[in-house]
């Protein structure tokens, strides 16, 4: 069995990892950690939990909290990880993080990052910088196999990289000017409580944030850039809507040479051929974000508007599970020599 | 393995059971029927069973749906079962059917509830009335055990039961007079379109319905009379919220005695003893259907309004699952000597 | 034209208030006081109110806050309202306060209150208690017309009273032992963010609260006791469903006699003869809370449960405007003269 | 007072210029048309009605919907107006059309639009195409002072080109590319069911439609043509997310000459700066689709990507206002020489 410890587990990227956890075959949760709700068994703060784990939530520092563990999700925001992983990866641990803390692999790289978004731009483990391993499975899976440190993938990333990578790749689209049009359910802002996710003022509501740049642009525009071979620059935009889970983005780019949706179909299809939770629709399916909700999956609906010249493609995922949660154990996973979908392979509730 | 064949398989009571027998180590899921998308796989119907089912949708009378099966369930609604059973029964499979069709055990019980709701009287297959069981398996696990023929009980009569079976039962509260306040999302309603289900009419109503009589009275009235060795009468009323899956009802009785909420947990506590699928709170724990969604659990939250001298107890079920395509299973199992919960033990995701 | 100041001006009910004042023909919006937001004008805060109202938000003590009023709206918590009074008072001006401070007209009545929510239960201006109005306008009519300083009932309140004050009146219902089974939107709880308010934990959730008690049973009993002319005590049960607006309350209580719907109907509709705001509807009309939504609004609809005697009666209402803010309005016009309706006659937008 | 007929007044798009006709000062409501619910009167379909209107809703033939009127809305689907129109217009009534009947003023136009979406492209009334105005007030407004006979423009084309127009006059933007991302909320697709918009299917759904081609486009195509003087070309991506009102449009283009935000934001009020219903804001403000429900208005937030030497605008509309009934009667008004914004102006109700 895997041991497993969890910080940052009453987070919503927390539980989520937790809720995975206590349903795979060959994993034992032994450690909960988090700043809040201390001393309290995680099925009294949340009591979907009951019957299932009573393990107390532990202070990051207390003795019962250094139990070992084959694996530590660091389900926390920026700056967290970073801190801690020299002494979880010295118990021999290996860590997958779930912040921008190592998605990056030069101090360089997470400089422009940080300040892109106001934060402290110095990292503070960048010796470990260049062992990480940026954790899109898909994209990097033999890296992953042998990883010691995964930086989990951003949930925009995720749909934005996914929904893109086969036509960059195959140098379809002019890697200078994609749009991400992205529009997200309210639980990618956590748990945290948040004036524009107060239900009343998020039922009825729809809107564009951070117009002036998001923080998983670099990432995006680094992964894609490392298919194309060259310069990848995009427009992100950022939308609100009222639903829980879920991330629909519609992806826009300049075609490089005639293209019908028959061929998207074919390269979509052979690009992902060996990735279990890819599914790649014509635009005659309709497809939505429910299709994949509580799941691992992510969806892919190609075509082609000819009169623009121009390629469109709507990418779908959950964001707690592909965008998040669902990344980790798929990582999980691959580090340790499971196949990747062990305890992930379910369908969607519907409705 | 159980060879399992659905009719009704394109409704949310057959696709729910679907979902749940694709993850079922012991069953393989032969052969699906329907009156509506004839032909048609049944993951093109519904995008999010890609990757895990293609059976075709077949018409009854499709010499391919004549497959062997050992179990059949008819999610289908009033009127279709009863009509069917008896070729079903002499293939030797045993029949799990969701609707009012075999929830009574006389004709003349059949007639009454027939009456109420507008429907034709008389039963179509008397001669198997006696045989079916009322598939509360909480309350019947024994006779379902053997049973051929189970008639699923109906989402709100499952909560209601289930909130006030151990008071009943212990004679706590008065036999006429008890009040059923059930709230119900929308789910429930089926799939099919109905003007007071489309969206805008739906995201911010509250409504009471069918304020004349609820069909799902009958049962609740029969099954705590029988716990009550005498005549129970209630006032229902059912109502309808913006959610999708789960049913809450509040519950109310008159004390027959003193009573304490700490007297109420350990009568409610031991009579579910051997219950896997009912947890029981005290009325300051933080509960809500949420908490038991996707799931089969049925929660349930006591107290005492000392006051008035009443009880009242808040239950919750999710109305697709314990409600329905989680309580068939969990009949299933029952019938077919498997734990109860087998492939079916898994808690919500949160949120 | 009738010269209104707000305090409390930034959450709901405050914009409430502001919202319906800017559109009223007799009234001019000379102040904003609140403790937040302090120096910006409201449509900065509320954007929806842009090329409509760019007052600033004062603090409390600003000389520019002092300015003369006719009529002041404290929408603001239990304990501000009883501080500020006198001092608005001498100055001449008529006051409306939103919260439990002046709900109850004798020190004892509002220690027993303040009591039972676990506040302090000294009133800090018990001098006024006795010249205030309970402000549901239907019942106080003449008193309002007069009064200095009104209450403004509590939501909850507002809809069970007009619920149930026919029956009470005609002695039709048991004094003691009616139950009001309430479900409210997320509004009711206002703008300070809440964690059973974050969307992802609401907009699939339903669940009872305060289970122990709710602090508007004791204007509820106290008017229906008044109406009765004798004691009144009820179970009270709040619950929280995912609608921004609305309450809807189901009454349950025991005949005194046999009594049909028609009986009901006419009693309903003398008693409210002259109340434009209350419609009342039989059983068979299909009635919720969006087609109050937006208005001042009280729908009722009566039934009678011959089975049990027992009568009931859904009542519905926009928990903002019949139950907050309409409801100051409503009270504004009745103490200046001015015809109940004014500027709050309009129909719902629907959907 | 001007007489005034509705057409079709039992769906979203025609009870909601009732609603807004019977609060209109100068407008008295004479004849209900549709083809159900005949002989009903408007507020037993539509119970928030209650207290306002009770006529009858009649056939189209009934010697009773025959009354004189002032202006006519059809507020009825493609295909209607067009074979209504001469007799109304024959009449002396102005005509407003909500449908894509009279959106085109040449056979060969409204052939094109039609052979798009299917339908028959011949025009029941060629004969009155050239007389007929597109009624976008703010582009058309000295047209439509004037005209007998209005098209109504489409939801998704009013957002669009509200959004675009003063970039593509100023020829900031190439017109060949242009982008226009469109999230629609659920009352869009109207009152008639749909199986996408059935709640269950919809609560937590974001899903593209008609990825193959969405009937506004043309209109959006000419309108920024007259305006660029030169061919517009866009890929337009309609949505649907579960919002009930509302529509929010990201709309993009290749900027033709450097420009910032505060160029943008200056020639954008400068364009607008006599209409009243359009709020031009920068980037920074947070503005969404609630800041628009219920009203005419339409809010545009104006943003520049310097890295992709892009122009991003976002468009938000109430789909069943701006976007239909409220541009309907803001088109009635400048008809008969009122102010634009008779009856109109009010903010929404938050939240």
């Amino acid at each position: 069995m895997i041991r497993a410890k969890v910080i940052g587990a009453t987070g919503y990227g927390g539980i989520g990892i937790v809720e995975l956890l206590l349903q795979h075959p060959g994993v034992e949760l032994v450690s909960l950690v988090a700043r809040e709700e201390i001393g309290r068994p995680i099925d009294e703060i949340y009591p979907h939990l009951a019957n299932f784990c009573s393990l107390p939530v532990l202070a990051a520092d207390d003795p019962a909290a250094q139990v070992e563990a084959d694996v530590v999700f660091c389900a926390t925001p920026d700056g967290v990880g970073m801190v801690q992983a020299p002494d979880i990866l010295a118990t021999g641990a290996r860590l997958i993080d779930y912040s921008g803390d190592f998605r990056f692999t030069t101090p360089e790289a997470y400089h422009d990052y940080a300040s892109r978004i106001g934060r402290n731009p110095v990292h503070a483990s960048p010796q470990l910088l260049g062992s990480n391993v940026y954790g899109l499975t898909e994209l990097h899976r033999d890296a992953v196999r042998t990883a010691k440190l995964v930086g989990n993938p951003g949930c925009f990333a995720v749909s934005c990289i996914l929904g893109l990578a086969p036509a960059v790749a195959a140098g379809l689209v002019e890697p200078i000017g994609l749009i991400c049009d992205c529009k997200t359910g309210a639980s990618g802002a956590g748990k945290k409580l948040n004036a524009s996710y107060h239900f009343p003022a998020r039922y009825e509501q729809m809107n564009a944030y951070r117009l002036s740049g998001h923080q998983h642009v670099c990432e995006v525009e680094r992964e894609l850039g490392l298919l194309a071979g060259q310069e990848v620059r995009l427009t992100f935009t950022a939308q609100a809507v009222p639903v829980c889970r879920g991330i629909l983005s519609t992806l826009y780019g300049a075609l490089t040479r005639a293209c019908t949706e028959e061929d998207l179909l074919a390269c979509y299809r052979d690009f992902y051929k060996d990735s279990p939770f890819i599914r790649v629709f014509g635009s005659q399916k309709a497809i939505g974000t429910m299709h994949v909700r509580g799941t691992n999956f992510c969806n892919l609906t190609v075509s082609v508007d000819a009169r623009c010249n121009r390629l469109r493609i709507v990418s779908h995922i959950d964001n707690l599970m592909k965008g998040q949660a669902g990344s980790a154990l798929q990582n999980m996973n691959t580090m340790f020599g499971l196949p990747e979908t062990t305890g992930l392979l379910r369908p969607a509730n519907y409705p």
